[in-house]
């Protein structure tokens, strides 16, 4: 078999055979396809796609390209819930301590990668003394013990995703829905759970610009999920603002605690709500997504949210002192008030522009080797639909050195003279 | 600069402007834009295509990345010819002395190369003694004494195109029109000619599989010679048989001797006397194509074009007694007669399957390392349109080892019980 056949093959429109992928994905693993015939195939992919079999071998390869988690000494139908990527997501923080405080489990293992503001794993990171690199054995322990564990993606799982996600990074390739879908769901199949709750977002900040794309998407990954054996679903959400108020890694943590203490903002409290009913059934703990989110509410209510949270943390290693007192975390020492020029209503918030910010703030990572400022990041004061005055604090902006974004956030804020429309956060639901 | 997006401007339909061509070619041509890189943008511009002005751009570039003839010190305008590759192909050996017998001048740098056959430069050794290596001052001084010189194009020329090209190979992104018009363009342009002449080819044998694309190919190469100021014509000719009888290196310079000598076949007159007439047009010496082909006959009728053949041979260090008597040429051990197993007429002779058997028995190279088999070939004894009876010979094959191709060659037959419409060998002209 020759690359150069299986790339013209593509270019043609034709549909891959099991056998090309299966060559395709072993060359890039080992390194016997070299990179330029691997990003002209993806070029190829971009441009001509794949139907839903050719991205489900894909997949396939893909996730046994490396080492696979085996769940199965965890006792349970083990959940796993990923999200596109959102600014301001801390869902995971939230969603997972509420769904196994109502029975379910959650063994989850999260990248790290690049982003306007750190992942799941930085988030937690900012708690001192939490370990986010468990062995296989101390992590299924956990998972047995207390029910959840969330942990860093171990090196050898999936390295034909790790090497097309960089080069396709570099490569104008991104793009390509079977190749996301590919990427995403190879890790989460991989990292051996029986159910996965995806949560595809769109708009400005979002991978997704249009709701017909992260429908498209969904469909996809879902497809993926059922051809290769697991209980796969999607949500849609909207990116029309940040999630929550908070945005930036111990400003999100914070939010996190707060929201499991019944304080969360509505749209953060909404996505865990309806997401958290549909792991529950997945997990064949309930009977109807309906009971399911009565659970979500009452593990709030009763802040055996809450508690799960600080038992997750303290069993890897985290200072729960300071998620039992939030004042404990440091503050930045630069942190300014960004005031409303004009009077209206707030009708969008570019989420990309805030992300953006927080990055340059000390947030995010624009580069591997950048290190995060857990302290710095962006924190609302008004969301989409709120009346402003001007002179009206719209929002904080949090570093550890002078702040130059207080233009660049201001702008993302458009301010309107009517009250816009209010839309649900979820706008779809594939299953 | 950033190559990502030079890729992301192309894959999303945008033209690229001087510049990012301008940071493309630079970075192929030093090594900073990785391969990986250059083919997917390589694989977008297939999928995309490119306007006439990027088109330019890139040929402008490509032809000034490495070294430029100037053949200033050469009088008159200095003609050029390039088919973009046939099966039994000798054009040049035979147009080259009739252009400059009849009063032009012909400076021509060729490509070696891969083929079913070997290129001009592969025919013209196959006459011992015979140098193709000149530097650029013997390359001039010849002309200006005989008019006429065919040598090797020198490694520094067009440095850019020898990368590209070798990339494209193995890509799957040889098939595009803007990247072949601007790899045959800058060659051409970099070795210094004031006009040329393409012979684009199209059929089962040739890069182009239709007229259409063929036509595209021509106008494009046309509108790129016209916009960098030098006066390009081309000619479209069919590929529904081979050029001539002879298919291999001895076997093609024998013929083209024959030809010059006024026994040439009738395709190949044809082919030459029309080229010519247009490029003793270009070259100012007529002042028209019919008075241009007048003259062309005449140097075949006096043979003034043989003569000016045996000069070039002679002034580059060839044994020019192998042409005037042409059985000194050594014959192949193995020669073999291909019958007829039906009667009728043949409708066409699949150039491709000719060319890969004439290459398997010698003639051409799979790999640049191949070496040619000089005296290996086929000589077709029957063309399209004429009448065969069971039992007639339909082609010889000529090589150093048993040979094995005769069922391979029959197949390239295909007889008709009606003798087909005659079909003119050039179907279009672009000016």
């Amino acid at each position: 078999m020759r690359m150069v056949d299986i790339i013209e093959a593509k270019r043609d429109g034709l549909a891959l055979t099991r056998e090309q992928i299966a060559f395709f994905v072993r060359g890039i693993t080992e390194g016997s396809v070299p990179d330029y015939q691997a990003s002209a195939l993806l070029m190829a992919i971009l441009f001509r796609g794949m139907d839903s079999e050719e991205t489900s071998y894909l997949t396939d390869c893909m996730l046994h390209s490396g080492d696979t988690i085996d769940l199965s000494q965890i006792r349970g139908i083990k959940c796993d819930k990923h999200s596109t990527g959102g600014v301001g997501d801390k869902t995971s923080l939230v969603l997972g301590p509420l769904v196994v405080a109502s029975g379910g489990v959650l063994a989850k293992m999260s990248g790290r990668g690049l982003g306007h503001t750190g992942g799941t794993l930085d988030k937690m990171e900012s708690v001192p003394g939490t370990r986010i690199a468990l062995s296989t054995e101390e992590f299924i322990h956990q998972v047995n013990d207390i029910g959840i564990a969330i942990i860093g993606q171990t090196k050898s799982i999936d390295p034909a995703d790790k090497k097309l996600y960089a080069l396709r990074d570099v490569t104008g390739t991104v793009e390509s829905i079977p190749l996301i879908a590919s990427s995403v769901m190879s890790k989460k199949l991989a990292s051996g759970s029986d159910a996965i709750l995806l949560d595809v977002k769109y708009g400005a900040g979002a991978f997704m610009k249009t709701f017909e794309s992260a429908r498209d998407l969904a469909k996809e990954m879902v497809a993926i999920g059922d051809r290769l054996g697991r209980d796969t679903r999607a949500i849609i959400s909207g990116m029309e603002e940040p999630l929550g108020f908070a945005v930036g890694n111990i400003l999100e943590v914070k939010e996190a605690v707060e929201t499991l203490k019944g304080r969360g903002p509505k749209d953060l409290v909404e996505l865990v709500t309806r997401a958290g009913g549909i792991m529950l059934l997945q997990a064949k703990i309930v009977s109807s997504e309906e009971e399911g989110e009565q659970r979500i509410k009452k593990a709030i209510d009763d802040g055996s949210g809450y508690q799960k949270l600080l038992a997750m943390f303290k069993a890897q290693g985290g200072d729960v002192s300071y998620l039992e007192d939030l004042s404990k975390f440091p503050l930045a020492p630069y942190i300014e008030e960004i005031k409303a020029e004009e009077s209206g209503y707030v009708g969008h918030i570019d989420s990309l522009g805030i992300g953006l910010s927080a990055m340059r703030l000390g947030a995010g990572r624009a580069t591997l080797e950048d290190v995060i400022d857990p302290t710095a990041g962006i924190v609302l004061a008004k969301k989409v639909g709120d009346k402003v005055e001007k002179g009206e604090v719209l929002a904080t902006a949090h570093s550890s050195k002078p702040i130059e974004e207080k233009e660049n956030i201001l702008h993302a804020f458009k301010i309107l003279k009517e009250k816009p429309d209010e839309l649900p956060l979820i706008r779809g639901y594939i299953k």
